[in-house]
């Protein structure tokens, strides 16, 4: 899949934090962060999350390595996060805008086993079609195998780590596709190694 | 302040986590909820999230105090979660929405005393006049003096529990009110005991 970004210089961005559930959690996302490049992108943390900015194919590739380290402990950790696209306030002039689209961390997770159960919806703001937008990403997923069911206000994906982010991206770039300045914004929940039994 | 459901019977719901980061997250999870009453709501727990529907009131009077339930333990607690109104899947007829406006945990949350940091972003969906919404709403932040900065894609709030969900609810209830079928979400992400520098 291409990047969003390409031809476009839309920026991408995704707040999100980690979750592990575990005594030595700053050990683990300090851990996660430092085996991830996070060269090709903006990056900030505060106390609450972390900001990632760029090219939409490098802060997915990178939120997924953050994300993927942490879980390896095996210890139960959650990705929470919202990606946006075509936000007005939003400056598309950033540096790392001018990155290639070689992802930098692709190669290292896509060797990772890590099942996962997931939450995500989407919603392309000020779209009289929104709920179409959706209803065809939703379908999107379907075709991927990782989806598994609607639930209240989300839909939910089950699978491997790197399956189910690649129906998050693809999901979010079609989304965001629908309009040369469309504003999209992506909520998702991403679960690993939860000791409860999986609702799929 | 009334609830949004008051003479118009439109169901709030809010799909969220709690995450405990320490080693006894399903001992604290199981005791915030086991101090809470849900009778005035709709509640169903899976392995990712709990989802709560119901009047707003009581939306938010329930997932209030299961989140101060846990951060009161001490340890690092965030809650993560979307609130959700005018959905056009969801169901207004829900039994729940014929509950009174007396929320049943605020006299006991109002007593405890949990700092918070906050990051918060409004959706109106399908209104072209959303930047201005959410503009609004960041001013009504403001006027409450829990509002400390705009970062990227969020808000930011801090302070007491009581007085950042009050700000929240109150934000979420007038985007809600801007039009009598209006869909709105607001995602929130809600820190308390983070061993990190706040950052405001
Ligand atoms: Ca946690």
């Amino acid at each position: 899949m291409q990047g969003l970004s390409c031809g476009t210089s839309r920026i991408v961005g995704c707040r999100f934090s980690v979750y592990p559930m575990a005594d030595n959690f700053v050990e683990i996302i300090k851990g996660a962060l430092e085996e991830v490049n996070t060269a090709k992108v903006w990056m900030k943390t505060d106390d609450v999350s972390t900001c990632v900015r760029g090219r939409s194919e490098h802060v997915f590739d990178v939120t997924k390595a953050i994300f993927t380290n942490a879980a390896k402990t095996g210890v139960h950790v959650v990705f929470n996060g919202t990606f946006s696209i075509g936000c007005p306030g939003d400056s598309d002039g950033d540096t790392y805008m001018s990155e290639d689209d070689v992802r930098l961390n692709e190669e290292k997770v896509q060797q990772e086993r890590v099942e996962v159960a997931t939450q995500f919806s989407l919603y392309p703001l000020n779209n009289p079609d929104y709920m179409q937008i959706i209803a065809d990403q939703v379908a999107v997923a379907d075709g991927h195998g990782t989806f598994t069911k609607g639930v209240h206000y989300a839909s939910r994906l089950d699978g491997d780590v790197n399956n189910v982010f690649r129906t998050l991206e693809e999901a979010f770039y079609n989304a965001a596709q629908t309009d040369e300045r469309s504003h999209v914004t992506m909520t998702a929940a991403v679960s690993a190694n939860s000791p409860s039994t999986k609702d799929k």
